[in-house]
């Protein structure tokens, strides 16, 4: 491919406030096109990258024994209705109606398809476990597409479903996948990703796995354990927190006034006490109904949402208004005294504490020497808390989190039968009874990965792409086009990779060597090599990598064949 | 693989009222599952076959410069409006609001989207011609959706747009796509596939050439001259008709009377005339309008719908009922004496007939011996009629045309400057003045290409795949699979095969070879290797071909590299 024929335009800025390096950089090599807000598309050495991380997935998903199918984009709301996610899942599946008025979705995840073609096929235990994915475009309606192919609405996802006989036969391929999933991190070039314990959210199933590549501009927020022998890594939306207790002497229970004191800070630095002391109140509302939800943690601690939520099993919303009837008084909540109609949900955080202030219910009071237990009675604590930079581990029982920030580039899921059962869908086993079978699955988005090998692998000037997925593996820059001589040694340079099976990006346009090289840093091939009159008065080719750790000159006949080693031997490095 | 883990079910019978036997041949061997009308997950077989077919379009894509891209599937309607097409595309363009409230159509081709990313980023003449191209999911909602894969609503399609400086330069490439076209057909082993030329429809443009597969269920009529010197081939709406004149002697104008006489049969019958001395009239409606529009043809002909729309540029439909205010009298119509509120339309087939018989406009009463010409004044004359079987062909003359049918797998169009001019795109040429681009585009789809080489290709019991595009190559079938022996040796074999890079299916399940063989010839994998008791004590392994021309034995030692040579002798037909 000649650089002069490469449609695509590298700009030298971009006016753009992101702050994400992969984003500006893909912008700026010309890599994509917005459409629409988190729609966009892709130019050529962009599809170059996607459909060469698909081929290492395909070999991969192969072999764990996947079985690649096709399910549709557009499938009928009757199948989300089988699930019951058409009415449980928000704005962020598209519905419409087709010519025959019949209601429609778009795929933006595909249990119901994957139960549907298994469906009827799969009838007897003998048939079992078996693998089945795709890889197709999907569409989630996101209300905030950010960061280029960070986050988009539309997207190209391989999604994977297998089916099992029992939790055990489950859990033994999710072991697999866990593994084929490593595999195809490290082979894509990804260097930084590890699997966490998740949230399965709205998939469904207890047990499921994100990976995640560590970066500082990542969505997620990772609990880790920094003892290398635990090992503990979670979501922040799943990590248990725990505690240790601060007061447990108990206290007098007095009313003290405290006259326009209303955040944890202002009320402890007034009374002189610890944030561990207070008992902090959070209100939520419930979104289907609006009733007021009120969380307490203790006072150094924050609400976790996704656990509050997983504790109510409702979907809520930080409450921004407070009515004036609600009997709650913001800044003055409390749990003792508290006359509202409200869920109140205690974080385990305050069971062992003895002596807390906390909210009078009334404007400018405050309680001090609460003993919930005592003055308030039995309560139910759950684990509602984020988990701290320094708490504790809940596997080594250490003080040795950490938090760190991660992009999701795959996760895993153990769906159990949520979705068979709910579709019907069953299998006759050794026993002779129908069963319903037992599901996971596993996706991986191919434009986030792009992303994200960018993101983590790049310098000022450009992505600096591995040999596995690169979209050219070399780029030879004649540097004087004008010149016969060095045209027809760069021609017959291309001509001899080409020939030996190299993919070859070629620049021989009439521009400056800086503009060229820019250029060249943009495009992040791995190996560039170059053909100008003074190599060739030397009689030879100049050769750099894009990483800059290999700077060398091959004697000119010798250069096709020593550069096609070069690329052998990178390539080696990501072999299954 | 092995078939006792390939999800799908092969059937013994399939109660469908379809004629085709691709559909039926393909819905008995397990190769898609319905899941809407018109829509379809595809089962692991079918998606082998897409990505052969697949990868040889890429190949002689890239083989004529093609860039592969990627568009989105989901387009904001501004997009579309700006070439108009939002307006004109009725009911087959999806259109659906996004959670913002945004208007959107879910891409049934690509030319807004391709010209949307070429814009701005191909600004200089130098940086013409180019091609892109995509293989992308689409979604058009046709009414009616039939034949299996054959007309579906969502498909996988290969689209290219290309883009030049002249009508010159588009013509060059346009001929280049052809042959790539002609390629890629061969290839995946299509053996009857034809260029006609065709009607660009909602394409707009002039140049157009649909690839036909011809087979008696195409849902295409195709006007083909049998000289085999002349080739002339098109479809039929846009076919020119041409007729010898029947009658050119005048005679005198007489109105006769007919009573009940009302179709050319019965007015030529009882008139003793030949139905060429009969002037036909058919009502159409403009679809916007209501307004009547009258086509006069000679009574042995018929009205082509889409050369009369054409003419009209309007879209219109045939009148099923005719008001009785409008001043139509059905059955007696005619052009002289017509005083209706409609739009005539002549086809030259009448203009050099001077003795005819026309309605008369009032219960009863028809014309004989009108001549337009006289009777009626000048008109303008229009090709609005359908050839015909034995008519005479417009390139050689002879009369020598048939009729033929077939199924569309490709079309190439020439767009010229149509969404290029609509979309503001432009370049600066050499002359240092601001023009539009030309472009072409170049569709396959590959969902309806494997039903259409199934349709081709099959027996009464099972497709028949062409090497090139055979979900796998080499089927073994392990008849005794509780022989330690026979077990042991199939699996070597297909250790064996595997080994040296050949794709097996693999079906060691415990059924009767008539079962086992039924589900081959559904697979319709092109060689077959059986191993059995009986073949084990000769020491061989049976050969033989699904298409019945090879039987043979192969020596145990011998048979996996002999195979091996069969599978890549077979190949090399369908190379590039």
């Amino acid at each position: 491919m000649k650089v002069r024929n490469l449609l695509g335009e590298r700009l030298k800025d971009v006016s753009d406030e992101s702050q994400i390096e992969s984003q500006i950089l893909m912008t700026k090599g010309g890599y994509m096109k917005p459409v629409a807000s988190g729609i966009y598309s892709l130019f050529m050495p962009t599809q170059r990258i996607s459909r060469k991380i698909q081929q290492i997935i395909r070999e991969e998903m192969d072999a764990i024994d996947g079985q690649e199918v096709l399910f549709p984009v557009v499938m009928p709301a009757s199948l989300w209705q089988s699930s019951g996610r058409y009415d449980t899942i928000g704005s962020e599946l598209v519905r419409f109606t087709d010519r025959g008025n019949n209601p429609m979705v778009l795929g933006m995840t595909h249990e119901e398809a994957a139960v549907h073609l298994a469906n009827n096929v799969a009838r007897s235990y003998t048939q079992y476990p078996f693998m089945i994915y795709q890889i197709q475009t999907k569409f989630r309606d996101e209300p905030r597409a950010r960061g280029g192919l960070i986050r988009v609405r539309e997207f190209t996802m391989k999604d994977a479903y297998s089916f099992h006989t029992s939790q055990a036969d489950l859990e033994k391929y999710y072991e697999r996948a866990y593994v084929a999933y490593e595999r195809i991190f490290r082979r894509v070039g990804a260097k930084n990703v590890i699997a966490v314990k998740s949230d399965s959210g709205m998939m469904g199933g207890k047990i499921s796995h994100e990976f995640m590549l560590l970066t500082d501009i990542g969505e997620d927020t990772l609990v880790l354990c920094s003892d290398e022998g635990c090992g503990y890594r979670a979501n922040m939306e799943v990590a248990e927190c725990l505690t240790e207790p601060y007061c447990t002497t108990p206290s007098e229970l007095k009313k003290v006034h405290t006259p326009g004191f209303k955040t944890i800070d202002e009320v402890c630095g007034f009374l002189g006490k610890d944030k561990r002391q207070a008992c902090k109140a959070v209100v939520y509302r419930e979104n289907l109904t609006d009733k007021y939800v009120i969380a307490f943690v203790r006072g150094d601690l924050e609400v976790n949402e996704t656990k509050l939520r997983n504790v109510l099993k409702k979907e809520i919303h930080p409450a921004t208004e407070i009515d004036a009837e609600s009997g709650i008084v913001a800044g003055f909540i409390g749990a003792y005294g508290l006359k509202a109609d409200a869920t109140v949900v205690f974080d385990r955080s305050l069971e062992k504490e003895r002596d807390l202030i906390a909210g009078a219910n009334e404007p400018d009071y405050h309680y001090v020497g609460l003993d919930i237990s005592r003055d308030i009675g039995k309560v139910e604590y759950y684990d509602i808390a984020k988990a701290a930079e320094g708490g504790i581990c809940p596997k080594c029982g250490k003080k040795t989190l950490r938090i760190s920030r991660g992009i999701e580039v795959g996760n895993i899921f153990q769906l159990g039968d949520r979705y068979t059962k709910a579709m019907g869908m069953t299998y006759l086993d050794a026993d002779n009874t129908a069963k319903n079978p037992i599901m996971g699955c596993y996706g991986i988005g191919v434009g986030r990965l792009i992303a994200s090998v960018c993101q983590e692998s790049h310098d000022a000037y450009g992505p600096i792409w591995p040999m596995s997925i690169a979209p050219w593996q070399v780029e030879v820059c004649n540097l004087r086009v004008t010149d016969e001589k060095v045209r027809a040694a760069a021609d017959k340079l291309v001509a001899d990779l080409e020939a030996s099976g190299v993919e070859v990006l070629y620049d021989d346009r009439e521009v400056r060597p800086g503009f060229m090289f820019a250029d060249a840093d943009l495009f992040g091939i791995p190996v560039r090599a170059v053909v100008s009159q003074k190599t060739l008065e030397r009689g030879v080719v100049e050769v750099t990598s894009r990483d800059k750790t290999l700077k060398t000159e091959f004697p000119m006949a010798e250069a096709p064949s020593r550069i096609a080693e070069l690329v052998a031997a990178e390539l080696e490095k990501y072999k299954a």
